[in-house]
């Protein structure tokens, strides 16, 4: 195998200049790169790959950070990166960040030095994405950054989806529906809550709200709160389906049935509300076409700096055995 | 901000010296090495974290192997290696190798390129773990690799897990136990099926036995070859928590009840078994305190070189909602 010894012997150059041309570092006359870069093809010298990414500026690697890789949208979501970047040639660095805005800032450093090729982000850290100096492409998930440091954002519709979960439960015949929103932070959240609060104003229906993360934790807290101050709510909207999951678990354990004591539809559809039993009604969000269009967003910025900027997915109702058969018709 | 040339002045020699000292690739006599490194102190000269991996021959990444990040058994094991790592200064690698030996050698062989301190591995590979020549430490997961390149292997005690299941259902009354046993050329597999083969001995009790894989998928097809060959089974031991789930689900489907028609015990103890209703009985793996050590063990053979080789963690029968409770004694 050839080594940085042959290259420079066939370049008429000092392995040290060879080694220059490679880490960019410093300056070298034109005509004595033009020769260390063909004799590195000729000799078919291979770097090893930290080498290669000091030479390439390219390390291959794409960056996941997660809020939490337990949450099973964002499992299915990096697998879909992983699987889509893995057959361009990339590897994924997935970073769990527990929405600790400096864990987010460390994970973002050491990407920024290893020359990860891009990053893929869900935040809930406004700070962060402020201050954000990186000198990679950023695909940014559910929130557009506001210094612009993203060059894409992939969202659902989520306006969209806080409608058809108010719609659902209202033409399923619900009095009471509780709205359970996510983290007002998060643009995502803000657009279900709002979607909820038109379709409640279009029917004239009052509006009850409590708030929740998204956590398996939060839904237990929430779901007591329920049966302590909305005994008598006949629907709830959870802010996904984890704590949709948590409620439901709640209420069943007080005596309640659903769909015939209250009516239950959660967010994201992730695979669990299909295996649950009930089988929960869900919004559904294209997790994994969501995942691989991040991927593919990165890899052709890197080919032919050409990509979509503004990717908003459909949402859809998936009704299940949570919530009572729509009628046909209003 | 010191650079390499301030370095190579103090020292005395070329910058090119100074980059030979810091990649290790040629000779450089002790004396010259000597002054090199003490410049390099002197100065604070802090060289890219590309450049400094191959200085230090160490990146401060532990890779993390896994089949299938979907998995929670995985997710929730990948997060507490994360989260002990991250406190030790550590960056994880998640790869998802899918079972796929090719991509578990691509992703070793990127792992071993960037000069990852350890990796922590589970495979259901036997070639790979066989030929796998790596220069890092290697923690494997329920598997001894045959050629002995891990460091070190963190187990569950699975044959007490495959008596405790069998054991559970005896005594809850099951007369006909199938058991859903895991891939047989994984060792866990062998040792939980082991358990339950040894119990029903003890036991006179007839073996049944039907193969899955680990995937919600392979335990819906199970479900239907149990409605179709033993539709009088009375007790189901599922190969682990996600089959168990789903295998309950084709059953309820077919209108049978747990525990009352049914009794059916999981494997792993994955956060859904709680949350499931009705919530399931599972063998208890203690997945965090797992990941916890894997990580430990590679920051400490990188201090110290001081750890344990084998690591076998108890397990433990949760009883829930899925058997009927235990008669206390025989």
């Amino acid at each position: 195998m050839a080594g940085i010894r042959d290259v420079a012997r066939i370049a008429g150059v000092s392995p040290s200049t060879v080694s220059r041309v490679m880490n960019g570092t410093a300056n070298v006359d034109d005509e004595k790169r033009r020769r260390v870069l063909a004799a590195i093809k000729e000799t078919g010298f291979k770097p090893n790959e930290l080498a290669r990414a000091l030479f390439k500026k390219s390390s291959k690697i794409i960056g996941v950070i997660v809020p939490d890789i337990e949450n099973p949208f964002f499992n299915e979501f990096a697998k879909a990166v992983e699987e889509e970047a893995y057959g361009s040639g990339y590897r994924i660095l997935l970073c769990n960040s527990n929405n600790d805005a400096e864990k987010e800032v460390t994970y973002i450093e050491t990407l920024d030095q290893m020359n990860a090729d891009g990053l893929i982000m869900a935040t809930q850290n406004d700070s962060m994405t402020n201050e954000l100096k990186v000198g990679m492409p950023i695909v940014a998930i559910d929130r557009k950054m506001t210094n612009g440091a993203e060059i894409a954002c992939i969202e659902s519709n989520h306006y969209k989806g806080g409608r058809l979960a108010a719609e659902c439960l209202i033409k399923a015949g619900c009095k009471k529906i509780i709205n359970v929103r996510g983290p007002q932070i998060l643009t995502s959240a803000q657009m279900r809550f709002k979607g909820y609060q038109d379709v409640c104003e279009e029917y004239g229906i009052k509006q009850y709200v409590l708030d929740s993360s998204y956590s398996y934790e939060s839904g237990f807290e929430v779901g007591k709160k329920i049966l302590e101050t909305y005994p008598d709510a006949d629907g709830i909207i959870a802010s996904n389906d984890m704590v949709a999951i948590s409620i439901y678990k709640v209420l069943h354990h007080a005596g309640k049935k659903a769909p015939k004591n209250f009516q239950i539809i959660g967010f994201d559809d992730i695979r669990f509300s299909r295996l649950m039993t009930p089988e929960l009604t869900s919004i559904r969000q294209p997790i994994t076409e969501m995942g691989k269009l991040a991927a593919q967003i990165i890899s052709r910025y890197q080919q032919h700096q050409d990509f979509q900027r503004e990717n908003i997915f459909d949402v859809s109702l998936v009704e299940r055995k949570t919530t009572k058969k729509l009628k046909t018709g209003k």
